[in-house]
């Protein structure tokens, strides 16, 4: 039923196959993927280059996720992340690590989630590896070009400063909460609460980061900015600690949307919890001097502080003039340290 | 006695040890490393870029190669692949997923490795990423440029071009047959074999490629060219495939080296098998027109025949005339096949 493994087709059929799937790359792509290397033609003042991965069993299970969710998750997290400095995604290479006997079909299903979310982002495949590992690993590095803005990286927010967000925060967390729990996207369910589940579950699966968001942050004066792959308070944590302020979140601002309510409802959970802890929901949070107007995607979410030497650590996140530990969210390796304590 | 694990220290608390290894960047790296993503100016007018995985158990083993070790062989694989498209290595990112209980050391010695060979190529670390997974894998991705010179594809070799090879054939595969034979480095060895088992066994583990022998050749008009990752009668199929042409390597000139007849005969081995279909010498082979100056570090080692429709499949590779499959050498899911058929 499954078909081929990619043991049976082999590394040089795969990769045959994988590239088949790929649509014809724009002309400044000048050698495609399949030789040794791509060759691009691109701005190359402010190349923007980095890299992430996904592990079977960490940041995805096949049970829960298809190889085409698997492909947009691992562009989503390398093209947003180019975004998130301001830059255009452009270029893509993905690296696949799996067991034999994983069906050929969804390595080329991997393919194909990876050529849509790119197309999505605006970039295209150019180039990717294969290899046998234990479990299925997936490596993204994504390329981008910043087209003359100035780069916007974690450490320039200043006191004053707004603190904004476009994309979602939470949605991802309260997905994962709902598959955690039992649901699924194609169980019935009551109906008011099914089309929620599938929504949830959807965005949490194949997330939609703001990638237009970040070239305009940077062209706004963007003074900071992060994706939040991580949850909200960390990730936000990551920008006051390198620009050595405090960053305060308006909850009000924050107020878990209508889904949010109802799957909190559903699973006796705190929703507040998934917008301020969850991770992957790849919004951009983004600081910028009072005054400037918010690019379109962009809304408001809480202010800049001074770190006042006698009271707050640099690197301090508050909720509603609270002081939040900016260790709360997604962290390698901790959920591997838990049974251990 | 091995100190701290990656769990210990914690994602961020790894990724700021790694950092704080890496040399400071040159002025083009406009933002480094530890952001979300690095912002480089380099000339974006033929930009290179590849991706290549090393798997522990595959790839390497912890028992026989250091951190340091796989940080070398991670950036070679990557690195060499930028100079078999006749590119000029500039920049290296690397994913690193572990088990928690690795030691930090490793990961801190393997940025020590992905460092040392980058300086070597005259390359930069500029991003990466750490993950937990059952099993070490370590994702390279390097971006290089073609600085004006003419890309070299896989496809362009014609009949009557001179085959040649910059770097060595054979000795990573006779220094992991040793290994595999239960020799080390360290182990105390007739004084005679001690200096051969030592030097072949420090190419299997951190192989030392030509780099400045790719754009050398890209100068010199090669018509193709390949790195020999997977062995030198598998590599020139891809070649002769790509190229629709047949290839024929001379055994006169790819006789074995000393080195490979001593550990040949300690093994009771056949050191031609180790120039021909031993993987990882990460040599670059090259094809030319006939009458061109074969850049330093090159050798003739081959010629390149028409395919003949009547009697040849194009990807054919002979040796001294004589038909020789190009599936010989080193394939991903191979090994695993074998217990199956």
């Amino acid at each position: 039923m499954t078909g081929p493994s990619v043991a049976d087709v082999g590394e040089d059929g795969l990769v045959a196959a994988v590239l088949a799937r790929y649509p014809a790359p724009p002309a400044w792509v000048r050698v495609p993927a399949g030789d040794d290397a791509a060759v691009l033609d691109l701005p190359g003042a402010g190349l923007v280059a980095c890299t992430d991965t996904l592990v079977e069993g960490e940041d995805f299970h096949r049970r829960w996720s298809s190889g085409r969710d698997v492909g947009v998750k691992t562009a989503v997290q390398s093209l947003i992340d180019v975004a998130a400095m301001g830059g255009r995604p452009r270029a893509l290479l993905a690296s696949l690590a799996a067991p034999a006997d994983l069906p050929a079909s969804w390595a080329e299903d991997l393919a194909d989630g990876l050529a849509a979310e790119c197309a999505r982002a605006g970039a295209v495949m150019v180039g990717g590896d294969v290899s046998a590992a234990a479990q299925v690993v997936v490596t993204g590095t994504a390329i981008g070009t910043m087209d003359g803005l100035p780069p916007v990286g974690r450490g320039g927010a200043r006191p004053g400063d707004v603190v904004a967000l476009a994309g979602t925060a939470g949605r991802s967390a309260a997905g994962l909460a709902l598959l955690l729990a039992g649901h699924r996207a194609d169980a019935p369910e009551p109906a008011e609460a099914a089309a929620v589940i599938v929504a949830l579950i959807g965005d949490h699966l194949r997330p939609r980061p703001p990638y237009s968001a970040g070239p305009a942050a940077a062209g706004a004066g963007a003074t900071a900015m992060i994706d939040t792959s991580d949850g909200l308070l960390r990730d936000a944590a990551r920008v006051a600690a390198a620009s050595a302020v405090v960053i305060d979140l308006d909850p009000g601002a924050l107020r878990p949307d209508g889904d949010l309510a109802v799957a909190a409802s559903l699973l006796g959970a705190e929703a507040m919890d998934w917008v301020l802890a969850g991770g992957e929901d790849h919004a951009l949070l983004a600081c910028f001097s009072p005054g400037t107007a918010l690019p379109a995607g962009f809304r408001r979410i809480g202010e800049v502080l001074p770190a006042r030497p006698d009271r707050d650590r640099a690197g301090f996140v508050l909720v509603g003039g609270v002081p939040r530990s900016g260790e709360v969210g997604w962290s390698h390796f901790r959920p591997r340290l838990r049974g251990a304590q």
